[in-house]
């Protein structure tokens, strides 16, 4: 199948075939205590609605097509994963024995979608826990960086909404000839000051690093084999392999543990950057919840079996199995249950959520983490 | 047995034996989430520690000796209240079929008493549910009110620590002759406005209505004659029956539904009053919980599984069986948890909880209540 398109006559179609590589391996901790180590919160069903890695695979689907959509996850959510997304064809999932980081990560996409389609493929690498709230234009700006993959690696930088301390920043540079809306990659930049990520947001020259990247099979592979050559001799093989999950299986343990901005992408050249402003939300702490959701008239957002009486501007989550939730009176409060842990934090702190899971690690409750 | 003294020489002993009448029959939500119609507060196990309803036993046990401690509760609670106290003498346990309010309550305890020691038996009336910051003071207050109530009804009237506006108030008049602590009782007023409490505290005149009280179980059975007969024919065909569980059984439910206050202490004659300071606390709200715990040096009082980071003046209680509470960073706010319900409310506006269970009741969620 080939890549789904509405585009307009002024865009450039890709001649080859194209793959979204969905990452779904991280653990995490920062939606605390509804997500946990061993349930991320690409996994989180607040209040019953879609997770955010079935939106990922949903767009993804839109866009690339039944067959073209592979889902990146590590052996210990294989199992939850799949459970998730019964939609998708087994064989779309692909397994890290374990996790090594987004660098093999990508390059297991990388090497499963060369063993179908052979070195042209192209790679729509996306994570698949940022919330997108303008999904056309979300797929627009895939459409034209998925228009240079061929050529170049490309990526989507985000325009900043404000002077974020906790991403990293690409310096755009001039214009690619002949195209408005795709600039060459001046820089990767590493998470700012405050004070500089203020005059970075001032320049206008700088965007947020969305860790989305667009290549063919074949570059991912020759940049493999270049800067991270264990990872190269394992893709390699597990290509040339009749049992691809089973050579994969014997070698992975093996690959460097390293990102793809740091392995790959900040020493590979001529890479482009396509300005994207889509409403992207990494959902990063309970406090952007309610980007998410349509708050009520005092801000408040409430999900699940809650009520809340005569407050203002706060999270309220009872997550299924929770006890009960009542909140009355309080202002920029988060307040969360699951069935064995409360959470109640200011939004304005809710980034601290890790101080509260180190204190319950210390604690010895290891079936909290 | 007779009751039990430490008197100094200048204090006048009761001739008769007396006997404590503990009423424990309330319900009560205002320490919801933990407590709820059928486990009312003075049940409650905060974090492990003695409930109210024990150490009420256990003051009047010391005052009054065993067998000489008598707890009146309704049927729908009786269960409960055995498991709360099993060294109890089973017959001390006094059985209203239904809950009728206080006067009727009274009566019962007066009623077995009388059977027990003829109507020359004095009662101390003492509700199970404050705490009693000062328990010497308090068996002193009881032994002054004892000392009169072979020959007036007698009440303690607490010394008002606050413009209180949600207790009714005692004005007291003359000292009693011979005593220089114990005063007429001019009138019970109704619980004032708060500029109206204000003068109360103002005066010096004023006292807070205790709803303790002591008589003669004879002088009580008089007062139900004269001012509720219905009562008083209850009374009187139990004390005379051979089973009195069965005969109680059988007429209760006609006893009129009134409290001991309005009921009978209105309107009887010549009662007295002695001023109490004996860091008496009813525990109307959870605002109340830290005057019986010991906060932490930021004022906190964290009682169960619960984790508090950074807080200043918070009440954060884990009732057993419920989700582990970790709060952070917060200020002067009341989190309960119990395996069921999750509260969170200002400090300052805990009495509005009785809304949140108003709430709770038009949801239709009885089982929460």
């Amino acid at each position: 199948m080939t890549f789904q398109t509405n585009l307009s006559a002024s865009q450039k179609m890709p001649e080859a075939e194209a793959f979204a590589v969905i990452l779904a391996g991280g653990g995490g901790t920062r939606l605390w205590p509804a997500s946990r180590r061993k349930r991320p919160k690409q996994l989180l069903h607040l209040g019953g609605g879609e997770s955010l890695l079935e939106a990922a695979v949903r767009r993804a689907r839109a866009l690339f097509g039944e067959g073209h959509t592979l889902v990146v996850t590590a052996a210990d959510q294989e199992e939850q994963i799949r459970r998730e997304l019964p939609d998708l064809p087994p064989g779309d999932i692909v397994v890290e024995p374990e996790p090594r980081n987004t660098a093999a990560a990508v390059g297991l996409g990388a090497a499963e979608a060369y063993r179908r389609r052979g070195p042209g493929a192209l790679l729509a690498v996306l994570p698949a826990d940022p919330h997108i709230g303008d999904e056309a234009a979300f797929a627009a700006a895939i459409r034209t960086a998925l228009s240079h993959a061929g050529e170049a690696i490309v990526t989507i930088g985000l325009q900043p909404t404000h002077p974020e301390t906790g991403f990293g920043y690409i310096r755009r540079g001039a214009a690619v000839a002949g195209s408005s809306d795709t600039f060459a990659v001046d820089a990767f930049v590493e998470k700012p000051t405050r004070e500089v990520a203020e005059s970075y947001v001032a320049s206008g020259a700088y965007l947020w690093n969305s860790g989305m990247f667009f290549l063919s099979a074949g570059r991912m592979l020759e940049e493999a084999r270049r800067h991270l050559p264990a990872l190269g001799a394992i893709l390699d093989a597990a290509i040339a392999a009749g049992d691809f999950r089973a050579a994969v299986q014997a070698s992975y343990g093996k690959a460097p543990k390293i990102s793809i901005d740091h392995g790959i992408m900040e020493k590979a050249g001529g890479l482009r950057v396509v300005p994207g402003a889509f409403g992207w939300n990494d959902v990063g702490s309970w406090a952007a919840v309610p980007a998410l959701r349509t708050p009520d008239a005092r801000g408040n957002v409430v999900i699940g079996d809650a009520t809340l009486i005569e407050g203002d501007g706060n999270i309220v989550v009872a997550d299924d199995g929770a006890p009960f939730v009542s909140v009355l009176g309080v202002r920029d409060l988060v307040v969360v249950a699951t069935r064995d842990a409360i959470l109640v934090i200011p939004k304005d702190r809710a980034q601290d959520v890790k101080r509260i899971v180190e204190a319950v690690g210390q604690a010895g409750r290891r079936d909290l983490l």
